[in-house]
């Protein structure tokens, strides 16, 4: 039992429409409609698990650099360089210090390089689930992510039937797959598979976005990647004691050529692992003062991990593009509204 | 029966403390979940009533130009001047092409004059709970909006008697708050209090933060403000057909020295009305393409408010300053976290 795949990409569906056709058009109030559905059911799963929801800063003076070729925007705050979000990682363990299980709907902004605009699965303005639990490890945070999309699933499923006939879904594949386990494979496994597949994916990067829609596509059931190399990923992706270059980090990626809904890991918090891993990772130190500020403090031990909101409607919906999930879209390099 | 005063401005709570001190503070932790409590009231009300909920965008190509002395953020997006959100209006009125009743809870960021630093008033990133209702009038709108804030007083009253306990609040003062009729009194009418007062309000102005101060302080309850003088506000606020020159908008004022929690107003949405209004503030119409493109076609007409989050969580809470009701405060020209 699987999502059934996105239709092919079609030239017709690559850019939005202006306001005034996509707003009015019954198909977008439905994928609207299923997006609340999918925040209120992250919600109620989060509050009755004991998390606190906390609105997190649009703009900071840092901001997350691990955002995988795209650029951060830069603001004039009163003469000072600040950076949009391209998301709240930082500002996420620093308010463990108020609640060990805090979660936010945060807005990010990420400058994607343009060659995006047509992958059908890159915003320039997208938010993301974010969550972060003090004292958890990493199969601590995969097990609620799962349980967490599970219950997304299951409630879309029982709720949201009139929205999901009117996209062409049937609520019962959503059911089935709220139903299955997640699979589990380290990144290299994924990469012995996707060599099989005549991919040739490097052992010491990220998945390309290729072979990650390969490996969606050949998938019946939703599986994280863990243990990415050490250099694909930002400094506070922790790395393992026992495996010197092993993360201890994952990617959740959906079947059906969704691809990478979700990122997370353990969290690098002592304060000498950071700047050592900020200046293996090219970053100044200096930039990340008020962080390292608190870090030197202690920041707690923690995991967590951000879901990309409109990547999970697009699913959950059944859409071609990801543009489909947002009531203003913004694709990377195209002026809109 | 009215809401305690706020402790008097004290030169050691002006600026917040750093990140490790605010986050860790149990009363911190009081305000953000009674915070949290606001918007879960706020969208259990709405959402019995009907309104969807709607991620509004952080940038655009234009934002809100009437925010009363602010200054807005441009930010490079691929090459264009993009603006951050100081008030999602523009794109409230537009959403109503999807839903006839929307919200929003949207953050903003306003670059305050630096003089706002020590008014305990002023953030330069907030959020608004942002309200806006195809075919409604400014009474409508004041209505709805009056039984919103009556609910979210009773829900706390009802359910935070720890949080309240903890900040020094009695929950029978905000039970009692809730259970009152909101006054209204129109701009005319409040110049002439003031000037009773011995301040001098201009009649063809905003009322000043002194006079908004001082007409809060001796209200024993929460009061609307309707038809500001045109002129005083953006061009969205829609004048009187009947009464050239008066705006059919509101403020909500909260008393003991609180101040205006929430501004509304009906909405001018014809194209060759919006055109002329933009001209009468100075705004250059070419700016607002997108927007006026969707007037063109008919956007709705409409009347809605934005009220704003962190300064209505320091009056339930009680505090002597807004930035105690974020959880990364940053007050204008203060470099922080």
């Amino acid at each position: 039992m699987t999502i059934a795949p996105p239709a092919p990409a079609d030239s017709t569906t690559v850019l939005p429409p202006p306001p005034l056709e996509h707003l009015r058009s019954p198909r977008t109030r439905a994928v609207l409609r299923l997006q609340q559905r999918i925040l209120s059911a992250t919600r109620e799963f989060l509050a009755a698990d004991g998390f606190t929801e906390l609105l997190p800063p649009v703009i900071g003076p840092v901001t997350d650099p691990g955002a995988r070729g795209a650029k951060q925007v830069d603001v004039d705050y009163y003469g000072h360089r600040y950076k949009l979000m391209t998301s709240g990682i930082l500002y996420k363990q620093a308010s463990l210090l108020a609640f060990d299980k805090i979660f936010n709907i945060a807005p990010n902004v990420r400058l994607e390089p343009l060659e995006t605009a047509t992958t059908h699965r890159h915003l320039a303005e997208f938010h993301q689930i974010d969550v972060e639990v003090a004292g958890a490890t990493r199969d601590d945070a995969t097990a609620l992510a799962e349980r967490l999309v599970r219950h997304v699933f299951a409630s879309c499923a029982a709720d949201m039937g009139d929205e999901l006939a009117l996209l062409g879904r049937d609520p019962a594949d959503l059911a089935a797959l709220a139903a299955q386990d997640f699979e589990r494979l380290s990144h290299g496994e994924a990469v012995l598979r996707l060599r099989a597949m005549d991919h040739p994916q490097s052992q010491d990067a990220e998945l390309d976005w290729v072979g990650e829609e390969l490996l969606s596509r050949e998938s019946v059931r939703p599986f994280f990647v863990v243990d990415y190399p050490k250099g694909s990923r930002g400094f506070y992706d922790r790395e393992s004691r026992t495996e010197p270059g092993v993360l201890r980090n994952f990617d959740l990626i959906l079947p059906g050529g969704y691809g990478e809904v979700m990122s997370g890991s353990e969290r690098e918090h002592e304060y000498t692992r950071l700047v050592t891993r900020m200046r293996e990772t090219g970053e100044n130190p200096a930039k990340y003062r008020w962080y390292l500020d608190v870090a030197r403090a202690g920041i707690p031990a923690s995991a967590g991990f951000g879901i990309g909101l409109e990547r999970l409607t697009r699913a959950v919906a059944g859409l071609d593009a990801v543009w489909r999930a947002s009531s203003f879209p913004k694709i990377p390099g195209v002026v809109s509204a």
